[in-house]
C-alpha cells in the first residue's frame, strides 16, 4: 500500500448475509455483513482453524500491511509464518467486530440495509448510515456474527480462539457460547466482566465524544466535519491505562520535548513540553484517521455490559460446566487494565467447572498492551500451548 | 449561606501586595493578592500558626461552609475545634494558591494589576483578565505567596505546614526553602515530583479543555460562555484517579442507575445506564460550577513542572540537608495517583539529610482521596504527631 485512504474509501474483504441477525437487545438487523481477512491454508479435514479476536480499536489487518495507516498488522509477532500462531502450520481467521468501523455491519453501515459496504472506493453511500440510532450490541452479538463467518467458511470446529482484552471476551463467549466448536480457548489480558474502574474510563472517552460539537449528535456525516478532538481525547485517555507507570516512566520519564525551559519556554503555558504529551497527542491524533467516533461508543458500550457471570445465575462456572475446550490464561504483572486477579478468578471458574486450564502470569513493565508487544516469555507460552493442543487435536 | 453565589460575584478575605511578586519563570505580577481564611486564635507567642496548603481543586475554605457549593469545608474532619489539627489550640490559616480561582492574583486576575479582586458582589472588572496569558506559576512561586501572607500576619514561624496531593508538594517546598520558618511539615498522600503517568493523566484534562469550542482560546470572558463540558471531562477523568479500583466496585460495581434492562433501555444506547456514570456526571457538572478553566490549566502545569529533586542537582536530601524540622510523612495503600513508594522515596531522603522524620502507611481502599475522608487512623497519626510537636515546641 503506497498510499494511505481515507477510512469511507476502503474497500474491504467481506461476506453479508442476506438474512440478517437478530440482537440481544431485540432488534433486528436486515442484513449483517462480515469483514474478514485470512492467512494460511485451511487444511483438507478443515481442522486448523484458528479465530483471532480483536480488541476495542483493532481489526481485521491482524498480519499484513493496514490499508489505512501502512503500519504493520496489530499482532504480526504473534501470527505469521514461524509464529507462535503459524501460518504455514494454522489457516487464521479475523473478523471485524460488529459494531465495528472497518466494514463489517457498525453505526457506519446504511441503516436501510441496503448494501453500503463499498466494494469499490469512493462507492456513493447508498442510504443514511445508522449513526447512534445503532442498535447497541454485546460481546455475545460480535460473536454470534464471528459465528455466521465461521459456517459460512465450512468450518464446523475452531481449533483455536484467541484475542487479548475485548478479544479475550469474545474467546470466553465463543467458548460458553459454542464449547463443541473451541478446541482450546485463549483469553488473553482480559476478564469476564468489565470493572467499575473500566466503565468509568470509558464513559470519560464517550464525554469527551459528547462533547466536540462536531459530534453532532452523530450524525457527522451531514457535515463531514468528524469528532476528530473529542475521539482523541478518548484515545488520549484510554491510551494512558494500557500503559503501566512504570512504562511511562521508562519511556518518558520527565523528559522535556524541547530545550532545557528557560523563562520565555516556561511562558509558552500550553506548547508540548513533556515527552509524554507529544506521545499522547500523537496516538490521539492518528487513531481519529483510521477510527469512527460511533463505532468508539458502540464498542465501549459493548465492553461495559460483558459480564458472563451474570449471564449464568451470577456464577461463572455455569458458563462453562462440562466444557472440553482446552483454556490458556495469560495475564501481564503491571496491566492495571485487566488485572492478573480477574484472570484469577476466570481461571478458579474453570476449575470449578472441571475445565481443562493453563493459567500464565507473565512478568511484563509494559501493563495491558504488552499482550501487543515483543514479550519473548509470552510468545514462547502461546506456541508451546498451541503445539500441545495441536498435538492434542492430531494436527 | 443561603444562596450559592457564583464563582465571578464571590468576595473573598485577602491581602494585597502592591510591590507584586517576581515569578521563576522570570514574569513579574505588578500586584500580588492573596485570599485566605484563618480558623482559631493566634496566641501572644505568634507560634501556634498552622499552615494548610490546598490541593489542586480545592481552596481556601478547609473549615467552614463553602461560600459557593454550601457544602461543608473540604477538610473539615481534620481542622476544626477537637479535630485532628485542633482550632482551639492552633491557629490555622489557608490560602488560596497562586493561579487559582478563589480569590488570590490568576488567570481571572485583571491583567494590569490593577485591584481587580472584587471587595464588593458583581463589582464590574476594572480591565480584562489575565487568561491564558497568565504567567506559568510553579509550586515554589505558590509557597512564595504564602510566605508574603504569613509574614503579613506577624508570624515568624510556622508551628506545622500540613496539605495533601498539590498540598503536599508545598510542604515539601516550604520544608526546603524556608526550614527555619517550619517547626513541624506534614505532606500527606504527596511526592517530590509529578510522574509522567500523572502528567498523562493532566494533559489529557488540559486537551479536553482545549477542544471545548466554548474555551475560544481561554478568553471565554468575551462570549460569557465558558467551557464547561471540557471542563467536566478534565474533572470527570481526574476523578477517577482519586479513587481506587476497589473503592469504584465497592460504591458501585457495575449496578445501574435504572431498572434492569430490558431491550427498550439498551437501544438508548446513551443515557446514564451505570451508577458510576451516573456519579462522574455528577463530579463533573458540579466542579464547573465551582473552578475557573484557565486556573485548571495553570495549576495543573504547576503539577508537572514540580520535581524538587531536580530544583537540587538531583539529589532530594540536598534540598532538606541541615533541617531542624519534624516530618510526618503519609501515604494510602490504594493510592496509585501518589503511591506509598513516591513517600517512601522521600523519607529515605530525608533519612539520608539527617531529617526527624517518621513515615506512616495507612491502610485504606480509598484511593487517593482517602486523605480528604472519614479515615480514623490517618487522623490518629495527625493527632498524635501533632501532640507530640507541640510538647517539643512548648506550646
Amino acid at each position: 500500500m503506497d498510499q494511505p485512504v481515507a477510512l469511507s474509501d476502503q474497500p474491504h474483504q467481506h461476506v453479508t448475509f442476506a438474512d440478517g441477525m437478530a440482537l440481544e437487545c431485540g432488534a433486528r438487523l436486515a442484513r449483517l455483513t462480515v469483514a474478514y481477512r485470512t492467512y494460511g491454508t485451511l487444511n483438507a479435514a478443515r481442522s486448523n482453524a484458528v479465530l483471532v479476536c480483536h480488541a476495542l480499536t483493532g481489526d481485521q489487518y491482524v498480519a499484513e500491511t493496514h490499508p489505512i495507516t501502512g503500519k504493520p498488522g496489530w499482532w504480526d509477532q504473534v501470527v505469521g509464518p514461524g509464529r507462535p500462531v503459524d501460518t504455514d502450520r494454522f489457516f487464521v481467521i479475523c473478523a471485524n467486530v460488529l459494531g465495528g468501523c472497518m466494514g463489517s455491519t457498525g453505526p457506519r453501515s446504511p441503516r436501510d440495509g441496503s448494501a453500503g459496504e463499498t466494494s469499490t472506493p469512493s462507492a456513493p453511500t447508498p442510504s443514511p448510515p445508522w449513526g447512534t440510532d445503532f442498535p447497541p450490541v454485546t460481546i455475545r452479538d460480535m460473536v454470534r456474527a464471528q459465528h455466521r463467518l465461521v459456517t459460512h467458511l465450512g468450518i464446523a470446529r475452531l481449533f483455536a480462539v484467541i484475542g487479548g482484552s475485548m478479544g479475550g471476551m469474545q474467546v470466553l463467549q465463543w467458548a460458553a457460547d459454542y464449547p463443541d466448536m473451541v478446541f482450546a480457548a485463549l483469553p488473553i489480558a482480559s476478564a469476564a466482566y468489565h470493572s467499575a474502574q473500566n466503565i468509568a474510563f470509558n464513559e470519560v472517552g464517550r464525554q469527551a465524544i459528547f462533547a466536540d460539537p462536531d459530534w453532532q449528535g452523530g450524525r457527522y456525516w451531514v457535515s463531514g466535519r468528524v469528532p476528530a478532538r473529542g475521539l482523541a481525547v478518548a484515545r488520549m485517555c484510554a491510551h494512558i491505562t494500557y500503559l503501566s507507570e512504570q512504562a511511562l516512566t521508562r519511556k518518558f520519564g520527565r523528559r522535556l520535548q524541547t530545550a532545557p525551559k528557560d523563562s520565555q519556554e516556561a511562558i509558552s503555558l500550553f506548547g508540548d513540553m513533556f515527552e509524554v504529551e507529544s506521545y499522547l497527542h500523537h496516538q490521539g491524533s492518528t487513531f481519529v484517521s483510521r477510527f469512527d467516533a460511533n463505532s468508539y461508543l458502540t464498542i465501549t458500550r459493548a465492553m461495559d455490559y460483558f459480564d458472563l457471570a451474570a449471564d449464568h445465575g451470577g456464577d461463572l462456572a455455569s458458563a462453562f460446566r462440562g466444557t472440553r475446550t482446552r483454556f490458556l490464561l495469560v495475564s501481564f504483572t503491571s496491566d492495571w487494565l485487566f488485572p492478573t486477579a480477574e484472570s484469577r478468578s476466570v481461571a478458579r471458574a474453570l476449575n470449578r467447572a472441571g475445565a481443562n486450564v493453563s493459567f500464565v502470569e507473565i512478568a511484563s513493565d509494559k501493563g495491558h498492551d504488552a499482550f501487543l508487544l515483543d514479550e519473548p516469555d509470552f510468545h514462547r507460552t502461546l506456541a508451546g500451548f498451541l503445539s500441545g493442543c495441536a498435538a492434542h487435536a492430531k494436527l
